[in-house]
């Protein structure tokens, strides 16, 4: 089969303007960024207001081997599905960091004939949304270190202070460095480190603000550090509020593009899904809720941390609820949770396959805790044999789940008719209210028990002496009645990513505790989580290219 | 008066594809960038070859004082003046960057009446083209780290890497920093630095490049730094010069904007103009030429730095000849000149006056060394008397240079009628071909030793022993055949700031000389030279705000 890039090069893209006016939008509700990308207006938001709200649609996986279990791929696949049975389907998508596309992935967007395009612009520096949130969070480092070095009248503790500065690239001589060296002109010396641009607050901040307004507000509520008497020191005490919303102004609007079958496609935010929550904005999903029947959008990693979140947290920011829950599973990634070594997955394995179905089970009950309907996509890959799908869609079907099996990577929106069709039926059904993990009146430590029980299948929670400490201090500030973004590996339902399958009589450790008051939640890290990615020996970006004419090469 | 934003969110902007179709560009010759900003195809350089070229005006001036001279706003004021005499005249501007608008400046884009619009989004993150040079250097950075932590092939010395990182902002903690702390995860440790993005060498390369070819090849012969036997060590080396070229593919693409009275401005590229050679890019400036009867150009600072960069670096890579040059000064500047205190600017002095006469005599007797046409443009200033008025017109005619009075900023174009006519028929002279002040073939002191005596009217050169060092190492690397950069104050013509009007019998002495082998010159420095400046006690972002409209405040 043909390389992505090659497929997305080939593609025959119509003018963004034909995409807007399919989309009934008028020439005062977008701007064009070239010829193939739009922002779409601030003031859309108001004006769609009376407009009725399509069905949300939320794809998420089991826990993903380290290649992905092809998310995006399935939710570019399904909205192209959706309009091949004439729905006006929108898909809303994570903008991708140029830091791993430069290192390991060389570029994401969906894959093979389910991507979204101009995948090349998508993958570089796409409207700037990225940079400009760089801008900010780097500019309020320079402010912070500026107030210190000006007299540091709010009595900042440089040795308190938790804003970062960060790159949007994989750099790991950035994770610890000490700035303000050579002298009284240069600063005053203190540790900081930078993380990737992705993993800032101000992207979270970003994806969860429902308008300019609030994005304001939000940036002010950032706590940056500690004074020396501990107490906390927010963006609004330093006065850049403004400043910083006003480097986010256009980055707040929601991008426009389309799939290579032309469907319309919002790509706006791209938080981690580790210490931030991991979906795209909710401007992003509640205007292309006003402007399809159906919204087809997607959160980080599995069901045990981006569709968590995107339940707990991210549908409390945006008021809205999703109708329906595709949960992709590769025939690959069950075995491995079989017990299959990597090296082995191209094999056929029945046992290991039924064994390695015991991860999905588990996702599937966690959707039921939430009360919304699902099917279970099985995402196809060419070493799939017959008897292993045959193994698969029978367990789903003796476990009574809406099963489909999808080739949308090989073949566009018509490998995903049969999905489509039945996630119109399960998002028709009529179906209980949400029902959340936790109470946000819960104590903090209530709601990370209540995750790691129900969502992980975990015995308990133990709390380092660090983070007991820790809550402590934020019952004191009073900002226990947020909810809690776990940190956790992606690869497993505990926090130890070779306990692969269904782990049980298992502990959850919370090693530390930090508050993110702009995004609006506490942050529980468990394990080892990274927030600065490092470069392989041999980055993806040695064998990029561009001819003199324009062209792109080596993306993926 | 009013301020320059409010005057700026005033004006009646026309819609880019008007502003593209006055200059007979077709639909395929620009994307667009929201709807008052373009990108100009690569392939437009191409396709105009066969055009004549316009004349090439370039906008220089005395020594400034820190509020600088207007060049800008003279230069963006005589375009608009050429087109209400019915010239097609296009204006050649640099990016601002985003630091100084966030520190001091609070936004720059000409003023008054004779500013590029939307002003706004020039001064923040425009077309991106800062934010993609930040990137690629920062990756070079990444790759440069990744590779030492991967075995260190190329045996680089960690201690001798020139490459620095670089931020888009005012931030004096990064000036010297400690990067790669931590432990054996986290990189080889080792002192780093942050520069301003606009200092990059990037920036410079960018500026210089002819097309996306010549971009690559000059990234490719970027020198990053040293072996520990002292070799040089080249991006090609690195084998990262197709992917920094990938990153800048667009950054590359000049940018088509308006002035208030809807003059098409090309604002392209932003360099230095101390340890760079702080002109627009080569590429615009050429398309500007072929899209206008005239093209007015700036260069940073005064003639000594800017005008003597444009003449002897940017004309030799870009292959071209200016026509004509403005020199401008204001009354108080002179005055500055001729002793009178900042604080007593505004009262009327003859005698300091007649005295400050010196500064910007040595700058005219430099643009007739170059054998260019030129005419003075005295930037009226509210404070300005009709007796300091008289005299210092009455002294340009004695000394039997053309010399106008220019109110652009209050009046726009129509201020600068008459200027625009004395630039016309000094462009119309004869003139010799552009005279260098040096040879390619000079040595590397003969070269430094000419600017010095010529441009600054210094007695001679002094070079410290580790500038000799540096002078032997590069005869030895082949780069003595390069022009030289000087990176001087710019508020004196000698190497001391304090040093105003035209001082005599001093020395310059070169501390420092490092190669820019992609940008294809050498740097000598003299003095301290700031690559990335600082934020005041209260910086221009206090002011800064974004209302829920959209509608920005707090730029100048």
């Amino acid at each position: 089969m043909k390389k992505d890039i090659d497929i997305a090069l080939e593609a025959e893209m119509k003018p963004i303007k034909e995409i807007a006016a399919s989309l009934n939008l008028s020439e005062e509700d977008w701007e064009p960024y070239g010829h193939y990308k739009a922002k779409l207006s601030e003031k859309l938001g108001e004006k769609l207001e009376a407009r009725p709200d399509g069905k949300i649609i939320l794809t998420t996986s089991i826990n993903p081997t380290p290649a992905g279990e092809g998310k995006s791929t399935v939710t570019v696949g399904l909205g192209q599905a959706l309009n091949k049975l004439n729905k006006k389907a929108v898909i809303a998508l994570r903008e991708p960091s140029l830091g791993p596309t430069m290192g390991l992935k060389g570029g994401a967007a969906g894959g093979g004939y389910s991507q979204v395009v101009p995948m090349e612009e998508i993958n570089l520096h796409f409207t700037g949304d990225i940079h400009a949130i760089t801008s900010a969070n780097n500019a309020l480092s320079a402010f912070i270190d500026n107030h210190i070095h000006h007299g540091n009248e709010l009595n900042i503790d440089p040795r308190r202070i938790s804003w970062k500065r960060v790159v949007d690239l994989n750099d790991r001589a950035l994770r610890e460095v000490v700035v303000g060296l050579g002298g009284p002109v240069k600063g005053v010396p203190r540790e900081d480190g930078f993380m990737i641009s992705v993993a800032s607050e101000i992207m979270a901040v970003l994806c969860l603000a429902s308008d300019l307004n609030d994005l304001k507000e939000r940036l002010a509520r950032i706590v940056i550090g500690y004074t020396y008497d501990r107490k906390p020191v927010t963006v609004k005490e330093l006065g850049y509020e403004g400043a910083l919303t006003l480097l986010l102004k256009d980055a707040a609007k929601p991008n426009l593009v389309q799939t290579l079958e032309n469907t319309p496609a919002i790509i706006h935010g791209g938080p981690f899904a580790n210490i931030a929550h991991g979906c795209n904005s909710v401007i992003a999903t509640k205007t292309a809720a006003k402007l399809g029947d159906y919204v087809v959008t997607e959160a980080g990693f599995g069901a045990d941390l981006g569709a968590e979140k995107f339940l707990d947290i991210k549908t409390r920011a945006g008021g809205f609820e999703p109708d329906a829950v595709v949960i992709v599973a590769t025939i690959r990634a069950l075995k491995m949770h079989g017990g299959v070594d990597k090296k082995e997955l191209d094999k056929e394995n029945l046992n290991a396959l039924q064994a390695g179905t015991a991860n999905l089970k588990k996702h599937m009950e966690t959707i039921e805790q939430f009360r919304v309907p699902y099917v279970i996509a099985i995402n196809e890959f060419p070493t799939d044999t017959e008897e292993e799908i045959h193994a698969l869609t029978s367990w789903c079907e003796q476990e009574g789940a809406p099963v489909s099996l999808v080739q949308v990577h090989e073949k566009g929106g018509s490998g995903g008719v049969d999905l489509a069709e039945k996630v119109m039926a399960a998002a028709d059904q009529k179906h209980q209210p949400l029902s959340y993990t936790y109470d946000l009146e819960d104590s903090i430590e209530q709601k990370i028990n209540k995750i790691a029980r129900t969502i992980y299948g975990a015995s308990g929670v133990e709390f380092s002496a660090k983070a007991e400490k820790q809550i402590r201090q934020m019952n004191k500030f009073g900002y226990h009645h947020l909810p809690v973004c776990m940190a956790k590996t992606q690869y497993s339902l505990s926090d130890d990513p070779a306990k692969l399958g269904r782990p049980d009589h298992f502990k959850i450790t919370v090693r530390d505790l930090y508050p993110s008051i702009g995004a609006g939640f506490l942050v529980a890290l468990t394990g080892d989580v990274m927030t600065m990615p490092g470069l392989p020996k041999q980055p993806a970006a040695l064998r990029m290219d561009v001819d003199t004419s324009g062209v792109v090469k080596g993306l993926f």
